[in-house]
């Protein structure tokens, strides 16, 4: 049997603190969830707001494949909300732990359970499918916790699920402990696990193993404070490593990956496993040399099959072999001598703690070669005027081939950065045919005097060069990037 | 007896793709490191390059309490570069696996395991300490481990250590596999795990309950692709899950997770356990609701115990008594129909997608409360002249109460935004004492046209407020944040 996909992107990975999405934003996302072939989408909780409930409500009646869920406490008012959006099931939660019994609600467990029981039936009155959720229940009494999910049963509650609230368990833990319910409940029994000693993930599959049917995960891992149990990481993880079957579409995870950190504005850690930038990249030279005979030396499964790619970096742990592997990629021949004074240099680049980009590769390899860097365009001018009563702009003069042609172009933009780039695409536009496809920012440290790096992306044709410039300048950063990619592209 | 903790940032952390430091970065780092309490410091691999040996050599030099450590492949050379940096111990790693005996090395089992021993042999025979390493040893023959460990401790190693090189362990297969080693090994056994499934940390943790004595990890969990076990997971799932003690002062955590980010350039994930600026942030209403009753309600571990802080966020997920709880802290009394219309225009700004800042807030209260918006300073021009061939300017008109009185200055700065904020800091030293705290930059979208997002944090004496603006105009939204930030502090 498939392990269920509960996805809780739109609900605990939207409560990461200051992320909000826009109705049709959590739309997107659930129709790109849906595609991925999660099996639940819960869209959010219907109680929050307006703006929450109109999201559900495009989310319910968009018609889609999974089941749509609204989060819901244990009270008629959260339900109704929930009605009213036309979702199919509620995830019903009840705090279950001592501390959340007596500090937060400040009631007895009769009475909680009292309270849960009126919900589940509540809801099932209203056609609802129902998960009976109990909170904190890696911190609640077992006893208790079987008694709440027995009622659940009797009263139809549909599945039980078991919340890591706050990331305490242990694989160990939760192995024993969904062992325990899974023989005590008939019922579906979910598993809901937070990060906060890094374990997510490791506790969600443990407790699959245990007898759980069904994972609550979040894509990229978002959600209050350390985040859930990430989609991505859940599924390989049980695919791969414990030969369970789900219903997700493993090739889509990096697309879906990138949609949910730009809409919800959370960029993913290049470190990230299997969705991260850097999940499938490798510099130190043994791991190019073993990838180079055979990917499996260092790569537990092809990116490909998560929709990622390999990324071959070079610097200072990169060995001869990576470089020979690189260049051999980018079409250059050299011979032994040649080969070693680049590999040197790029040794020196490491060790001033400078990362080693394309440009830069492009630059020693022509430096060694004996070629001359031909700058075919060098910028001589730039000025920029801005304030805020007036509109950005910016001035060019650059030089063409020498000092024949002098191309000089003014331009206007929505900020300083964007009127000088403007002025440097019109000033080359009648001699080269140049695309900036990607523009990044990052700043290095904390003031405004540090270091801004840029990292420019350029096409010319089918061929793709990416340079990074750093600067506490950002203008100046961003000129000279594109400038340094516009010359590469034109040797 | 405490578990030991081998500290691999400098290694293992430093192959993160695109990662070089100077060796002087990489002297801070072993600094911290030692006084944060790791028992052991693999400074890096002594054959990569001269300036890797010029940092190490520092590192060795320097008298630290720590073991001083270098990475060696069993190869004479690797062992020679690391005595001539004049390091305590080797981190000596032999292929384990039949992928990387075949592939990788061409050879044969006996021969990878003569080739190692006589590297043990020569090591000790230098006055080294060994820790006999097996790369990819948990898709090894359990046979070939044990034997390769039982010959090291012929050979007169110190320890043994089972790396899971591709992440593929899960912490079934942890528990199982070093129970087996280390039944059969006297030495003390060592883990070193990869995150490539989100499971190194549990993968560590389930291998010290088996028996393992010490646990290679990084600082915030960088390396090789998905990267290590994050030191700070580990340490802290040790000590308050499993209840195992190490050298870690747990306080020195955030601390230490910030200088490895600045100096390696890889910022922390907000997410992030234990460390990440929103490990101990809350937003949801019924969180937040639980935090102000007891912290034990949506809190593992109190934020302090590992040099971190709770954060309250406001946003469309936040309950009236959330609201409510923030008011007070900041001396604000209501009534419940303004908390009422506070908290309906928190909602409203939530569902157009926007983060509820300190300054958002502010304004919505000082709306509610029909308070007029003291604007104190108000900016009336700004001017900034930027280029690749002058020193940015800029020059700011300020009226300060109303037309009473103008603030004009210009300044210089090491680039646009620099000199901007220069000017403003200048035209308002006469009249307020407000030091800019932070200053942080990131861009959303990709384009030179996208919205450039800027967080300033400004203090006056004790009191501090945090303003964000985004803007597609770098110079005009940290401006604007900074000028937003002093009038709030000015109120």
């Amino acid at each position: 049997m498939k392990v269920r996909v509960f996805d809780t992107t739109l609900r605990d990975g939207e409560q990461t603190p200051g992320v909000s999405l826009t109705p049709s934003g959590k739309l997107e996302i659930a129709k790109a969830l849906d595609d991925l072939g999660v099996d639940v989408i819960e869209a959010g909780s219907a109680i929050t707001s307006k703006g929450e409930r109109e999201g559900i409500k495009l989310i319910a009646k968009e018609g889609l494949r999974a089941e749509i869920c609204s989060f819901v406490r244990a009270l008629p008012i959260d339900i109704d909300a929930a009605l009213e959006c036309e979702v199919d099931s509620v995830h019903l939660v009840v705090p279950s732990s001592p501390i959340h019994i007596k500090y937060k609600l400040k009631k007895s467990e009769d009475e909680v359970l009292d309270q849960a029981i009126k919900a589940v039936e509540y809801a099932k009155d209203h056609g609802l499918i129902v998960e009976l959720s109990a909170e904190d229940a890696t911190r609640a009494n077992i006893d208790f916790l079987i008694k709440l999910f027995k009622e659940g049963e009797k009263a139809k509650a549909d599945r039980v699920c078991v919340c890591d609230t706050v990331g305490v368990l242990t694989p160990q833990k939760s192995e024993e402990l969904f062992k325990k319910i899974t023989e005590n409940i008939k019922l579906p029994v979910s598993v809901h696990c937070h990060n906060d000693f890094g374990m997510a993930v490791a506790n969600t599959c443990s407790a699959i193993i245990a007898g759980a049917k069904q994972c609550h995960v979040t894509v990229n891992g978002i959600g209050e404070r350390a985040g859930n149990a990430a989609l991505e990481e859940v599924v390989a993880a049980l695919k791969f490593l414990y030969g369970y079957e789900t219903n997700i579409k493993l090739e889509k995870l990096y697309e879906v990956s990138r949609l949910v950190a730009r809409l919800m504005k959370l960029p993913v850690p290049p470190n990230k496993a299997i969705v991260g930038d850097n999940a499938f990249a490798h510099e130190a030279g043994i791991h190019v040399d073993g990838l180079i005979k055979s990917t499996q030396t260092y790569e537990p499964i092809s990116p490909e099959v998560v929709g990622n790619r390999r990324r071959i970096i070079l610097g200072k742990h990169s060995g001869r072999k990576a470089l020979m592997y690189k260049l051999k990629l980018m079409g250059i021949e050299v011979n032994e001598d040649q080969l070693n004074k680049i590999y040197n240099k790029i040794k020196e680049l490491g060790d001033l703690g400078k990362y080693v980009s394309d440009a830069d590769l492009f630059a020693i390899i022509r430096d060694v070669l004996g070629k001359d860097l031909k700058e075919e365009i060098k910028l001589d001018e730039l000025t920029v005027v801005s304030g805020n009563k007036i509109t950005p702009i910016a001035s060019v003069k650059l030089h063409y081939k020498g000092e024949d042609r002098i191309l000089i172009e003014t331009a206007y933009g929505v900020g300083p950065v964007d009127a000088a780039i403007n002025a440097v695409r019109k000033a080359i536009s009648g001699v080269a045919d140049i695309k900036l496809e990607e523009y990044k920012v990052e700043a290095i440290g904390g003031g405004t005097d540090a270091l801004i790096e840029v990292t420019v992306k350029l096409r010319k044709g089918t061929e793709i060069v990416e340079v990074k410039k750093s600067d506490a300048d950002i203008i100046r950063a961003s000129v000279n990037a594109v400038m340094e990619g516009i010359n590469l592209l034109l040797q």
